[in-house]
């Protein structure tokens, strides 16, 4: 099955901003529960954006949300030390939003991680930016997997994200990302990888509709995790029928279901 | 580029089987010049669904097609017979639809196939029926890629059709069609994949969306050719959205071209 990282409770967006500083636990409490119900695995939480105020609003939020769903959660920040405060809080394995091999988040977030019970995602950037290949995502998403294997993470727990960039800047970025997923899903076997899908339309019309069928590609070669809005009914309906395309969904019954449920509508 | 064969003019459709009926050239060069605007590449051309009267209603249709359009045509019939009278009455090399192994065709058409100037689409078919595997798809797209080399076909001339099975059969066929293609396009490089997606969705409801989904996923994995009805304007924005993720659309231009026209709405 397709794990879903529902990606609302993000203090960069401007209605959540306000719920946080608000404290609106009613807005925050609701918007998780439809997360929920409309298929998220995971709920990300990020409270970064209210400089001088991420402790304590990524305290609340975590209370907050923890009153509202068992959904495990995934913990998005840059900081080290909020994310050593959150793990404390949480009621069910978290995943970790995110590594990476800057040195300046990797030898402290390796530090952090040894001996945590949670899963991470590992994103294929250096000091040297965005990678340039195939390859480039390869090798960086190896040399994450044996660092983070080094202290004793399983590969079921690593989500590896490419880092999709602009079909607006390259006409071969759809292909590079495609690529380096089968690549990773196959000589990586047990890794997960995900993302952030949008990215690939950046700077074009019609965003939704690049990042759906670019959903639907990216499955078919592999990609087994996104960060996302649950709440997209039509993503959620590619997705949906994308995974029974791909033989996750035995007798068609979760697609029959959400079709029933008028979930999908061709 | 991905080859459209417009699947339209086949008198196994009620309306097109009366336009024959009545020689309405009107409906039908109407139709061809539609199919040309929408993208077709191909005009599939299938006379044999008045018993009896396949060679005169096939020699009508050549005619009236070559009036509306100069696209190459598709030429579709079980008949050598009637393939040798289109044959002589087209004005572009055609694609020929079919060979397969099934014996009783096999030979008389690699018979009729000998010194002609075509491409040729070769369905993964043998008398024990459909395929089972990706193994077995894999090994009769083999052997027909062989036998039409044997008698002078290039590679670019070939059009491999798999033969995809409903989902709502086993769980396994949409695996099954993405694997064997992704198999063809690489072990026997150079060679076209096509065929008839809508089977995949046969006793499923939303059958539109299950088409639209599975041409996304077969293109990431190499699927370059699709009989189908380029009037279907929902199926045509998913291909080119497709096309342009694969990197086959320089600068985005035919993408965003579509949808200053109104083709591509998310």
């Amino acid at each position: 099955m397709f794990t879903v990282i529902g990606e609302r409770i993000n203090t960069t967006l401007k209605k959540v901003k306000a719920a946080v500083t608000e404290r609106d636990a009613d807005y925050i409490a609701e918007d998780v529960k439809r997360q929920e119900a409309c298929g998220a695995t995971y709920i990300d939480v990020n409270a970064g954006a209210r400089i001088g105020h991420e402790e304590e609003d990524m305290k609340w939020l975590l209370s907050v949300i923890q009153g509202a769903t068992k959904l495990p959660l995934c913990l998005d920040s840059p900081d080290p030390a909020i994310l050593e405060m959150a793990y404390g809080l949480v009621e069910q394995t978290p995943l970790i939003n995110s590594i990476s091999l800057e040195k300046d988040r990797f030898d402290p977030m390796m530090q952090y991680l040894k001996g945590k019970e949670c899963r991470i995602i590992a994103l294929c950037m250096d000091d040297s930016g965005m990678p340039k290949s195939v390859d480039d995502i390869f090798d960086r998403a190896k040399t994450l997997v044996a660092e983070l294997e080094g202290i004793g993470f399983k590969r079921d727990d690593i989500f590896i994200d490419p880092l999709i960039q602009p079909m607006s800047v390259a006409a071969e970025n759809g292909n590079m990302a495609m690529d380096a997923v089968e690549r990773i899903m196959t000589e990586l076997e047990g890794v997960h990888t995900t993302g952030g899908l949008s990215n690939i339309s950046y700077g074009l019309p019609q965003r939704k509709m690049v990042n759906r069928i670019f959903l639907a590609m990216m499955m078919a070669r592999g990609y087994d995790s996104a960060i996302m809005d649950p709440l997209d009914k039509e993503i959620m309906a590619v997705l949906k029928t994308a995974d029974m395309l791909k033989g996750a969904d035995n007798f068609c019954m979760n697609y029959l279901k959400a079709v029933r449920a008028g979930d999908i509508v061709a």
